[in-house]
């Protein structure tokens, strides 16, 4: 099959499509899992199906490190390895490397790192995270780009986006394309919206499978990320997915879609789901908290994950306040059920040409 | 149902039987998975069942902790919270509070002793021991013991025992008789065959229905148990389940079946699980090891555990060493799977009446 995307139907900006690849279909709008390490954190991979999750996230820093590219490699693959034949999207390791790494140094060649596990030191360039991802045998590939720090004045903006550009030309050249997989280069430009548009210009130029929205989810806060979404999607062509990087809240999620965003990857319904936090259709609860010690009651009745439809409130509590992994397990699981219920739900809203009402219903169950 | 144990066939001293309770019938020679405090750790209860596993084991100390035995019961019971309704063993808390409570004093009456997470005081009698095991909902409830220390004189064993046997009476006395549901009192008597036969009298006198040995695997030593059980074993009603508490290795079970054990519980498969030690055909493996880096091949290829199917051992060493919650999910499975594939590999020996070939089938592969 090739790599391609179909609108099935849109609500205003909102678009609910079909992403097609080398490894299945996936219905958009579409979360993907966070896989950093090669495995959905305490997440068994049948699990994560029985989540509803169609495609899933790799981190190329992190598994360059461990086990590294070429050993995945000689292992099959990614999706060999981590018993996940569907889609897998890998992400091109600049954005670990300026958050997690030491001693980075970025110039125009790529950028030089130690690692932050045993501090060996590591080049990245454009062309390596383009072998690397290869190696993985990732789905879809992102360009190697610098995210640009926030706040940022115009001229540093324009400098790490015009950065990114000539990042995103070599990756390109670097991609070795194969029926079924994609490449997507990523839009940078900080909080202006010319530097937006001629980002998207210039990534359209080259003309990627896909469109990654970067440098958003990094402190500018809500109303200026949509504000940058209301300039940017517009102009990214129709007939290709976009995906909006790092994002975010459920809120979020259904604010995005509704400006034209058809992907996103975010590590809150994981890690909010090892630390006792549950998204639920009545907003979002701690299960720590001792109100719930003796709540007999499911964790979200509107929910059929197994957390919800095998167990209590109280027994969630008593396993986090013991420290037992079925706890982080069980969150985790009731977490991305609930994200992917809800993008299902907004595909099913936009084909009905009922998504406002379907986001306000969403949002009004928040506050109950 | 009645609670029951019927012998289904024997091979020398090797029994198999049914296990027969209110929450279902059990074959046996059969291994409990232990469930400390609600939960095996790092598996939910669907995989659990998945490995095979007939009956649990939880932990009346833990338990009556946290989140104590009146809110398991206002919760529905153990069996309901933990989403298990199959039968349920609990032990009676004396073994946990001997090894992990503090300030702890033992006299006649029971044990006072301080809480291990918040230093809180408690008192256990056997009284109070049968009462939370029936606030649990246990299937088999324990009887109130002193696990004699090893080593310990004639006259020290012979004191202990005989205080057991007194809370024998008295946890006898406590428990409530219910259709399916059943308790066991527990052998007593260290290393001395005399004291094991005085135990044994005892508490058939009493008339329980199923009989455990206590008191061994603290120290003595794999002959000098085997040495017990030759003693003790003979000397208990052919009609009763027989469970060794605590045991054991893989060899040590196989060595007990062979002596006229029935039942086992031991943290040993579900403990070595998270720590990267995997129980296998071919002997026990660390799956830290470096050589399996790189080693495509599944963690026992004789095994149709989700570990062994679905995964090579280079991915579960590269879990291991990433830190990753799946490595223990995944090797808690295969463990399990592993000891309970052990029992169901001897009960089918035992009936063809190949008990004995079995075992050395079985070794033979651990020296490969």
């Amino acid at each position: 099959m090739n790599f391609g995307f179909a609108l099935a139907g849109s609500d205003g900006a909102a678009r609910a499509g079909w992403l097609r690849t080398a490894h299945g279909e996936v219905p958009t709008p579409s979360f993907m899992a966070v896989g950093t390490a090669g495995t959905v954190k305490a997440m068994t991979a049948d699990a994560v199906r029985a989540t509803g999750t169609g495609i899933v996230l790799g981190n190329t820093y992190h598994l360059m490190l461990r086990p590294g590219a070429e050993r995945v490699a000689r292992l099959g693959g990614l999706h060999a390895m981590m018993d996940w034949p569907g889609p897998i999207l890998t992400d091109s390791g600049g954005f670990q490397i300026m958050s997690l790494a030491k001693l980075r140094k970025l110039d125009e060649t790529g950028v030089t790192f130690r690692s932050h596990i045993d501090g060996a030191a590591h080049v990245l360039t454009p062309e390596r995270s383009m072998e690397i991802q290869h190696l993985l045998d990732a789905t879809i590939t992102m360009v190697l780009d610098e995210c640009t720090k926030f706040p940022a004045t115009e001229d540093e903006a324009a400098s790490s986006m015009r950065l990114s550009t000539r990042w995103a030309v070599r990756s390109r050249a670097a991609f070795v394309p194969r029926a079924g997989y994609g490449q997507f280069g990523i839009v940078q430009g900080g909080v202006f919206p010319a530097l937006r548009a001629e980002s998207v210009a210039a990534l359209r130029a080259v003309d990627f499978e896909g469109y990654a929205i970067g440098g958003l989810a990094v402190g500018e806060g809500q109303a200026l990320m949509f504000a940058m979404l209301d300039v940017t999607a517009p102009l990214l062509p129709e007939d290709k997915p976009r995906y909006l990087m790092g994002v975010g809240t459920p809120d979020d999620l259904l604010g995005s879609v509704a400006r034209g965003v058809d992907m996103f990857d975010c590590v809150m319904p994981t890690r909010a789901g090892r630390t006792a936090r549950a998204f639920c259709s009545t907003g979002v609860m701690n299960l720590r908290n001792a109100r719930f010690a003796e709540d007999a009651g499911p964790l979200d009745a509107e929910c059929g994950c197994l957390a919800c439809r095998r167990h209590s409130r109280a027994y969630l509590h008593h396993l986090f306040r013991c420290g037992e992994i079925l706890g982080p397990m069980l969150l985790t699981a009731h977490n991305l059920t609930y994200y992917n219920a809800l993008m299902a739900g907004a595909r099913a809203a936009i084909l009905a040409g009922v998504y406002s009402e379907y986001c306000a219903r969403v949002r009004a169950g928040w506050q109950t």
